[in-house]
């Protein structure tokens, strides 16, 4: 079950220069910045009620993010749905027809198992799933 | 004061189609449609917890969304937060430099008052402010 927007995801060339950017817009400090190695880039998170707005700056050159840069330019890059399982959601969609990037949940930023499903399947926009990884 | 993510606007070819498949990946039903003439739109709305997800396809060439399609193809086409006095942010944002795409709060589908920030002022993104308008 898709249980919130978890996050929208926003690719931008310079961090410090938009975190104060949506300081000023939001009108509220983020809360944390975190680095993903595995995906070449470093974010920072922003919440406004029950969703985070998520800025992503690239870290490598090789970094999906440095690529969307490149190719669309600064803008919205991703739609994160939390899910309540993740498993059985990658399951259902996989049934439906949608087309998986991982075909095994893999661990993203803020502590979540992710699962991206390709844009050409869902009118140009790059969605992810995610869910809570509880320790323990 | 940013209270919620409102919504998440995303420009499609044809509404129908894509109506079904946005069911799919929600697995949810869109709970209205609405045409919102003065911007050459026809919109349907789906909602996940307190956020929804808003289709929108162009009625007319000119439309703002048929543009988008033409120019970027299908995809997310706006970030909308509901704010608690449109008014007092939009004073507030064009005190801090943002480029207000209308000067006046102007009426927006789903019951709400509008305005619109110029994309170039925030890392490409179109944000939207809404307020529910209170009839009586």
């Amino acid at each position: 079950m898709f249980t919130n927007v978890e996050h929208i995801g926003i690719a931008v060339r310079d961090l410090a220069s938009s975190n104060d950017l949506f300081s000023k817009l939001l009108n509220v400090l983020p809360y944390k910045a975190e680095a993903v190695e595995a995906e070449g880039v470093t974010t920072s998170f922003f919440r406004v009620n029950q969703t985070k707005i998520e800025l992503l700056e690239a870290t490598t050159p090789d970094s999906p993010i440095a690529k969307f840069l490149e190719k669309k330019g600064e803008g919205i890059h991703h739609l994160a749905f939390e899910v309540d399982d993740i498993e059985a959601e990658m399951e259902r969609l996989k049934t439906e027809g949608f087309t998986l990037l991982n075909e095994v949940p893999k661990r993203g930023a803020d502590n979540k198992l992710v699962c991206f499903l390709h844009p050409k399947g869902t009118n140009g926009v790059l969605i992810e799933l995610c869910q809570e990884i509880k320790e323990g």
